[in-house]
């Protein structure tokens, strides 16, 4: 039997080539997160997108410069901290972001869809302890 | 509430950021599903790889890119059509094998621990409904 995680995986994949393929101007599945962090959180410090995506840091810094020449977000140092850099989201990230929204719940009904209530409740249930335990192991137990 | 799939690309990116802290040669976690596929398949197509790991094409090219930089796969031209480019498993990687596959049980053995076995015979059984739905959308009925 494949483990947990192959299955989760395979359905996270398939998940970014529908985002992909279901975006307008085919805005890679990978960068749908950061349109959804950035808006939510305009002003996030680059670690703090890091650690908020569970991604590690020279991958966002990759991805942000993705974003970046795709006038899709700004940086700008901080003000009060020159280390940190700031990120916020352009116009054209704000106004894909409805799009982005509407592909992520159609693939969120469509995987749940013939799945009874009872079983997709504790179905949540144990991805919730998976979760919380996953994040416990890579960033101690103080972290939500 | 967050989404099935926020929480399940939270877990994915965390196992990966463990795999890669785990593994010797810190082989980063992103390519473990690759020594899986190539040491189980040795001699599969370039364009069966990428369908048996959901991923693009381009992105597979990219990775075997590094794998063979770093000795890890062989590359080469298949005898019966020579458009198709057959992937090898080097030593380096079949000695890999062994320590990523030890990874792999452990972190699956981690986020499932105190996890009840009614409950997670549940999740098995859902997570495999919305496997081959994620498959469905994105190749069709015919893929398994």
């Amino acid at each position: 039997m494949a483990t947990i995680m192959r299955k989760m995986n395979i359905i996270s994949r398939c998940e970014s080539i529908y985002r992909t393929e279901n975006s307008t101007d085919h805005l890679p599945g990978i960068y749908h997160s950061y349109v959804f962090a950035i808006c939510k959180n305009p002003g996030i410090t680059q670690d703090g997108l890091a650690k908020h995506l569970c991604k590690n840091k020279s991958n966002v810094t990759r991805h942000l410069s993705f974003l970046e020449k795709n006038g899709l977000v700004e940086r700008k140092t901080c003000e009060k901290d020159k280390r940190e850099t700031l990120v916020y989201p352009t116009q054209k990230m704000l106004l894909i972001l409805p799009e982005v929204r509407t592909i992520t719940m159609d693939w969120n009904s469509k995987i749940a869809q013939g799945i009874n209530d009872e079983e997709l409740e504790i179905f949540h249930k144990v991805l919730d302890e998976m979760l919380i335990k996953s994040k416990e192991i890579i960033y101690g137990k103080d972290v939500k």
